[in-house]
């Protein structure tokens, strides 16, 4: 991991910390004489060079502070106490190390948004009644069609095409190669990521009285709130008549689908590779792990935990966590237990049978 | 949801009753009085305005009927003697209400279709040697390489790549940013959506003597047939020697990948995020559900339906419906049972000794 | 399946074989007088025409060599010396026809590939930092971005992106819409397929106080070896602090799903659907079946084999091979099975209860 920042372009030490006291981020700087450090970068704590701020957010990795190489790390007010001597580096003490390295990667993150190329690419293909708000960025080859709306400070990467009738708010991020369908609605400051498709047809087919499938024209939208990411090569399908709806705050991981009429409650965190069929409603505030499944028409309340792997084929009615991934073995002991699986309701059957036996002789015995 | 058409452009129920007619669907207006209401568009029982028609498909939604606002409804003969009253809403008797939703929305959508632009954009770069038939709309941006194919009446969204010598039918939909590789063939009205990919090379490598893996180029192309809908980020991999073939009216939903040499039969539908390895042959008519994983070179007869989450492992040689997710539950009822599984075959060796020894018992008292 | 070239264009059997010899593949042909067959293709023993070349690679298949109608067929001595009578066709004695079958594919390959488009399209935009090598082929609405390095003989189809300071090796081909992001290292001879999306952001967030979830800005790139294949649709995402890394040799299938910061051994090679989620370390020479998923933060030594559909929840410290996946059934014996899952823990009870009765028995009588 190369330093991020010339040292001309580095901000000092309190210089983020300014910024991250704009972010509601009250963090004390333990001693003031290394203010004028200039931070370069960010690193782990056993990868960070002498150039760059490091953190301590998981307490059994406080052992690494003993060889750490950065600048300053940030670390609770407890962790610093139980320092065994002054340390090397600058001592930020917040009591949330993670949040506050977040907004750190934030800030360097932003530097490099804001020196990328700005404006509208003369090879995009815009239709004259699209209507695209000041500052709009919209890369090579992008295609607008009629009657979009784009609200100010959006970026659209290459190749992106937003169908017509769409909009998208203010201060969105779409990556290159991402397709919007028409009707689709994005809010402000969404993250899209490349290969993401918005707005395809949901599934649908009626069977035909004479063989084969009738299909049926998915007439509804996608609904999309604020402040929404969406993973690489995710789809989320239009709906058959009215529109599938994403809450405020979801965040979507990579290659997950969700069919036609979903919805997905504000600030639900869904894990990559997961498939939610359609007409499912998933509540706010919770959290699918990767690769689960969740079947059509179900209900699932607010605050749910889903672990990975998961298959979820009935509606959740309480809050807490859930599981039913399948425990993997070495390949011959799965084999003996999986063929046991094929005999199971047979084996409580013999069990039954042997109770029933026991019972009877107690019986004679008494 | 909001209404469709503008009242000048919606047509009224009788004439679109006479659309249906075309198509096969031979439907009863009750009060010839509604032949002169405009509709609009379509809702759901609940949420139809007094513009538009909705339907009942599902006798358990027989309810909604009382509070309908909707201008017309489609039921079945029985539903529509079970009314307690006239209605507010006309009255539109046909045995499959469903089918009839499909039909109309077809309508509604192709209303919107009809719309769009046409013709081939100044953009797209198309070889000399391609054939594109009459009223071939071409996108923004496409490529249309050497000795490609295009039937009439097919229309390709924007970024969409055409890979040399490959051959589509007339009335096709390919929606925006779909690659189609070399020498891949694809029938009359076919529908693509988004992100497809079909005729990658599908993933086969030898064992190298010197370590690492020998690429085995994949020589063989795609056929698909007609009819046939193809899912957003959908892939379909290239053969290896022979090609990998769809069958007339299969239904693909979204991130399926089929690879090298699957043939998937008629009207076989499958559900998103499925997976099917290299050789699979599956049936027609076969229903697979959202996330089944079927293993490579098996065989899947006619009329199998697999359900969702099902890892298929071994070929089904009789029709019917085939299951085996694994049951879900509350994280720590889940980790008991969990738990065990690794100790079944174990179990099954405890249960057969105590039935010796009841045996043995039993002997003795004889 | 057509013949793949004219006569004309096609080589001779002993030129063929002149080729293979460049390759390190010393084969025997056994009768000299077939040397200037011209072979037009390649073919399976049942497909193969008159014209083409075939193998023997699976004993089982012996049989189809009676019924053959190749021009010559690739088989081991011992096959040879098992032959009932001197065979229709020439026969080439090779102890690994599969490579031997890898390798004349690929020569058939390449002739195609050679006859592809050379050079700049003009409708590529292009940075002015970037450096592009001799001999690149960058193909119709591809985007490069600032200072990035390509290598010589590496192909771009259409509609690719690559980010800022990403570098991309020599002889590497990327099919058409192909997305990198920016600071991703790509080796020689890559071949990465249509619709892969690599470094788009890692999946991270922190818990908000004020409710939510603040983005962890993913500054970590991606570091690709040499003689990788990625598949359509596959996603590798950027690393958050350090680099994901992909070692040499490594092959993917399609549509897989790898997190921030895995890190894939040498030569592993990874079926199609399968998810890897972050920081998870996998070793070299391991092969993992479709649709496993495997959690994050684990590690899993060399010469690991993961079968299909497994969901591998902790590390793997041992070589060998690993299941896990549930058995399917017919619907209603599965339902029978599966409601016994859910008691499994009760039921062990049941058992120990019986064995302390038996137990207490035995003691009784002794």
């Amino acid at each position: 991991m190369p330093v991020l920042l010339e040292a001309a372009q580095a901000p000092t030490l309190i210089e983020l910390l300014g910024y991250l006291q704009q972010q509601g981020i009250q963090a004390r700087l333990v001693d003031e004489a290394a203010a004028a450090i200039k931070i370069q970068g960010i690193g782990s704590l056993q990868q960070a060079s002498a150039q760059e701020i490091s953190f301590l957010s998981n307490p059994q990795l406080q052992d690494q502070l003993l060889s750490c190489q950065a600048a300053a790390v940030i670390m609770t007010e407890a962790v610093y106490q139980q320092l065994p001597a002054t340390p090397d580096f600058a001592v930020v003490v917040f009591e949330q190390p993670y949040l506050m390295y977040a907004l750190v990667a934030q800030w360097f993150d932003q530097s490099r948004l804001a020196s990328l190329p700005q404006g509208i690419h003369s090879s995009a293909i815009i239709d004259p009644s699209a209507q695209l708000a000041d500052g709009v960025h919209i890369g090579p080859f992008c295609v607008i069609e009629a009657h979009v709306q784009i609200g100010a400070g959006t970026r659209l990467g290459a190749g992106t095409v937003i169908g017509a009738h769409s909009v998208i708010g203010t201060n969105a991020l779409l990556h290159p190669r991402v397709s919007l369908y028409h009707q689709v609605q994005v809010g402000d400051r969404a993250i899209i990521h490349s290969g993401a498709v918005i707005g395809a047809d949901g599934f649908g087919f009626a069977p035909h009285p004479h063989g084969g499938w009738a299909k049926i024209a998915q007439l509804g939208g996608v609904t999309i709130g604020h402040d929404v990411e969406i993973g690489a090569n995710t789809t989320i399908d239009r709906g058959a008549l009215n529109d599938t709806v994403i809450g405020n705050g979801v965040k979507l991981d990579n290659q997950i689908m969700l069919g036609h009429n979903v919805h997905v409650g504000d600030h639900t965190a869904i894990a990559a590779c997961v498939g939610v069929a359609g007409s499912t409603h998933i509540g706010a505030r919770c959290i699918v792990g990767g690769a689960a499944m969740v079947s059509g028409h179900l209900h699932i309340v607010d605050d749910v935990q889903i672990s990975g792997g998961t298959a979820v084929t009935s509606s959740i009615t309480k809050a807490g966590r859930y599981s039913g991934v399948y425990p993997f073995a070495e390949h011959k002991q799965w084999q003996y237990n999986a063929a046991v699986i094929s005999q199971l309701s047979q084996l409580r059957k013999r069990l039954r049978s042997l109770e029933r036996e026991a019972e009877l002789h107690k019986k004679k015995q008494e």
